[in-house]
């Protein structure tokens, strides 16, 4: 019978087996315009941790006792809705289960074999390639010859930074942590230059590697390789706050850029932003990026872990800086 | 014989009055081309607080043994410079020193007989002036029916912006610290709601006289407030980083706004700038406020001290937001 995970407590820290519970899906018969969807992948997205809390954000909390909130794919196993034929593959927010029932509004229908791997749907060519896109483009607003700096340059979000940043002509500065993911950044994304955060001094080494300063730093992780960074800002650079990866498993007060006062000399800005805004141009972006990843300029590197009751291990792995790529797990 | 105020130490914390020394002007002719001022106001800002240390920001820190720097107005007194005649006043960085000699390069002369008082030249009309108007108008882009929310809202920058605000179609609501204060700044400068930092819990108040959230902080102040400010961003706010006089003093580590991760959901911007890149469009700031003025608008309140070995007192009086209004001291 298939399962759904369900959020059952709010993590305090790292998040734990004991906060979900699996349980099974509610049996039931289609009504006309449904079809039941397989979940093949879920996204596994360190924003996810922000869900659970009560935190108020750009989404509302997970409610105790609600299936644990997730973007995936499926592919449609029965149908009463011609829009969605058995076998089709869609792609929205799924949740971290096996099977569910929808409508279709939301999702999209997607060709698969377009693709190189169905993954791609959640990665490049999905939320993961367009925070990527619109992150770097609308707010870092990169022009040739600058210098941009990427945190989590391994991860799903901050490889494609890379390439992207590459491809626009821009001096890159990958910092991710330990020899094997760095050697990554540098040799398989083209990092102009790379800074290992688990064995080097970040604030020396940008010194080194930035001796004119920073344009833009895309921030995926805050804490205190933020606030190197922020000592090394040319004029008028622009911070693109996408996340703050370093401070989710905070229990006690996040940590706050201590440098701040660094924008006024520098007149710079930070800013945040949310993919949903950018959702409905994801068009642009892709075709935007597919020439890229036709001519080998833009990789994608898919991390799978697989079960639904691995969910949270999968989470955790992921908080902790331990994959490689982008993050999804196989149902 | 004149004298001059020279920074012979870096202050730990609150500026003592050992951390400077009085000395002679030195004695000499003038040669053609030159001028001698005899400097009647200085303007005394929190930035000064940076400048004395080793920090690099807009401008070199101030080197020990130099005059202390400081913006001011004073009079001709001496010239052998036709540009400068005796008598007429001149603007412009002229350190906390009673006489100078100058070529009159760096300097504007002004016509003080057109201004309320001379010290406008220092306050609306100057510096401050502009730092409040570029600020507001450039990094804060308020439309009308927004809400503003400025902080030290009775200080110099402060109660301009209010008054702009106002005068721009903004709902605006503003902080500073206890009663007499807070009712200037509702009274006086026209606020729609005021907060007395010292005596109401700010994040509080701004839930209740924010509802729907803030559009652009004016701040001012940093520490505590910022954080409260960064908790209520409306979508899309912005946030004029103009100072953090809270953490100024500082011995220990700035506090970093622990909230900064709001900017992600709230889509919204900090940033930071600096007057001395607006210098050159004061004729614009002028043009725009006069008129206000005028109208009686927008008012402007000085807050004089006496006495060049006051200037350390003037000082602390401002740090510790004892001064109403622009802070002055007359020489």
């Amino acid at each position: 019978m298939p399962q759904a995970l369900h959020l059952v407590a709010r993590p305090e820290g790292e998040p734990k087996d004991s906060d979900f519970e699996l349980r099974p899906v509610e049996a039931r018969e289609l009504v006309d315009g449904e079809a039941r969807i397989a979940v093949r992948y879920a996204s596994v997205d360190p924003a996810m941790r922000i869900w659970m809390t009560e935190q108020k954000s750009y989404w509302p909390p997970i409610g105790l006792g609600e299936v644990m909130r997730a973007g995936g794919i499926g592919e449609v196993i029965e149908s009463k809705n011609p829009k969605l034929p058995v076998g089709a593959w869609v792609g929205g927010m799924t949740g971290i289960t096996e099977e569910f029932i929808t409508n279709g509004k939301g999702y999209r229908v997607f060709d698969a074999r377009a693709l190189p791997d169905p993954t791609w749907a959640l990665h490049v060519f999905g939320a993961t390639g367009f925070t990527a896109y619109f992150g770097l483009k609308e707010i870092g607003e990169p022009k040739a010859g600058e210098t941009v700096v990427v945190s989590a340059a391994a991860g799903a979000v901050g490889s494609t930074v890379v390439q992207l940043a590459k491809a626009w002509g821009c001096r890159v500065i990958g910092i991710a942590g330990g020899a094997e993911k760095c050697a990554y950044v540098k040799d398989e994304l083209g990092a102009d230059e790379v800074i290992d955060y688990k064995n080097e001094k970040v604030g020396k080494r940008l010194f080194e590697t930035c001796p004119d300063g920073i344009d833009v730093y895309f921030d995926n992780v805050g804490g205190e390789i933020l606030d190197s960074v922020l000592k090394r800002l040319k004029l008028r650079a622009r911070i693109v706050v996408c996340g703050g990866i370093s401070q989710y498993n905070a229990t006690g007060e996040v940590r706050g850029p201590a440098n701040y006062l660094s924008l006024i000399s520098a007149r710079a800005r930070m800013e945040g932003f949310v993919v949903i805004d950018y959702l409905h141009r994801g068009d642009e972006a892709i075709a935007a990026m597919a020439p890229l990843v036709a001519a080998g300029q833009l990789k994608g590197k898919v991390d799978v872990m697989e079960g639904i009751a691995n969910f949270p291990a999968t989470l955790r792995h992921l908080l902790a800086g331990k994959n490689f790529g982008k993050q999804v797990l196989k149902l």
